[in-house]
């Protein structure tokens, strides 16, 4: 494998999920935001995808070894004594929302992301769903990444606002969906959410509207990716995740930031969030091949293709 | 002014509606499927645009003047003994839900749609939503039109499925929103929702999300224009009549349905609805020039515009 030119960097949680579905419940799930992002992030970047996360003893190594196959590179994987963060959540019967029915945070609770040496001079890093304060911790051992993403949640918007406010001012892109955009700026209105927003930092921002799609704030004005219809929707944990997986793959694998290649990169975030969920846990990612992602990629070209130009009839 | 090739005949509801927003209370607006969708398809059948409907001997001249000046015929406009339709709904403070507090059909209650000789042979023909029985009663009128589009909605749904279906078996596109569609086919996928009613009669389906965009399916597949994303959304109220008059009146200029201009008839449609909403009542629309029309779809086609040619990274 020849060594990837600009490597991505995503930091993260890595977990057991217990989901309790319409179509059956399953346990010891793969789950977390790192291992989602990872493995939709690995299918376009390939060979250049670095996970720093922590596992307990619990953890089963073939899990590793499987992100391994894929790629990825899971030597920043720490593995501290103690079990493995667990997530417990039931879905409504139309899988729209979902309860939290138990979270053990265990071995994540001390989570102090270590960046390896060989990763500080990642290109592209994805900051995860974690304290902002583990986010900041992060970029001061990396070297100036090109582009920073990350994400965040509304526990930490409203708990940790000073802390949220020091990681917005580093980062170049914040990825969170539309409530959490409401939440953040105290605006309904998500045009003037953004607005607001990119006055605090991140000079783009994305925001998710799941099965409605996503919208992108920058430079260049707005833009917006819908979510591909699917005829079958299983589970929806990690959709999001797999977005900024892939969004952050296509961008390092083209190795530059631009207002047209994040543009495209958003379809490649929505059609990686668009197999995820077609799965129980990460098991569509898992079983993804090159050449059905490149198949949906053209079937949503095709659902967007308006014919060209759009100009007033005469 | 010259003789429109392509005439579109409307069907449906001209109202007075009292609005309670959370920007204040607006009385006696003119309101009614028929006049949002005739002022929005105006704006691109110039001249073309015929309207069938019934009002009160308290409808103002006027506003039928306002529609006329237009270029909207409204000799079929019946004017009728008694009061004229009239709807009173309360928006909620983030204008995503409505209650309604009370209507009164008055007029609206003994319509029977009568279409004047000179309409019959419109090609293009919208039927608002009504009685399914009055919307086979206008085919009943019509020679052979080459589109027929037709909006119902839950109440006719649940009441009147007989007179449905015999409705759904005679139309080429069903303009309708995605809790209808739910509805309609008990299926809550939307994709599978949507082959099964294509199975029913129409063709053709839209199916409309409101602030979340529209999807149509036909035999080219499934294709997604988004909601344009604004600053400030004032009044709900007509949006989707707004929306199905654009997408018949860019068709009825451009005189032909085919996957192409169906296509695009959906972002003139998008762009109708989002101008809609930007006054309360038809007030935007009634204000809206061609050159501010051209601007947003100028607009829309950057919002949408990912840079051609999606593949797989090298």
């Amino acid at each position: 494998m020849t060594t990837p030119a600009h490597p991505l960097l995503i930091v993260g949680s890595i977990a057991f999920d217990d989901l309790d579905m319409p179509s059956g419940e399953h346990r010891d799930v793969l789950g977390g935001a790192a291992t989602y992002s990872s493995l939709a992030a690995s299918q376009l970047a390939r060979g250049g995808v670095r996970v720093v996360g922590i596992v307990g003893t619990d953890f089963p190594e073939a899990h590793l070894e499987g992100l391994r196959t894929r790629g990825i590179d899971t030597a920043g994987v720490e593995r501290a004594q103690g079990k493995t963060f667990r997530w417990h959540g039931r879905y409504s019967s139309d899988l729209a929302s979902r309860t939290s029915l138990d979270t053990q945070l265990n071995v994540f609770a001390d989570f102090s992301p270590k960046i390896p040496a060989a990763y500080r001079s990642s290109p592209f890093v994805l900051l995860g769903n974690i304290h902002p304060k583990l986010q900041l911790d992060v970029l001061d051992q990396v070297q100036k990444p090109r582009l920073v993403v990350a994400d965040t949640m509304n526990f930490w918007i409203s708990g940790e606002p000073t802390a949220l406010a020091q990681m917005l001012a580093r980062i170049d892109l914040l990825v969170i969906n539309d409530e959490e955009a409401r939440q953040l700026s105290g605006i309904h209105n998500l045009v003037r959410a953004a607005a607001d927003i990119r006055k605090r930092g991140p000079s783009m921002l994305i925001v998710k509207r799941g099965e409605f799609g996503a919208l992108l704030f920058d430079e260049s004005g707005t833009f917006f990716v819908p979510a591909y219809p699917l005829e079958e929707v299983l589970d929806p944990t990690g959709a999001g995740d797999s977005f900024a997986g892939g969004l952050l793959g296509y961008l390092a694998a083209r190795g530059e930031v631009t207002a047209s290649t994040l543009r495209k990169a958003l379809y490649f975030a929505a059609s990686l969030g668009s197999f995820c969920v077609e799965g129980i846990g990460p098991s569509r990612l898992l079983s993804l091949t090159r050449s059905e992602l490149g198949a949906r990629i053209a079937a949503f070209a095709r659902l967007v293709d308006h014919g060209g130009e759009l100009s007033l009839p005469g």
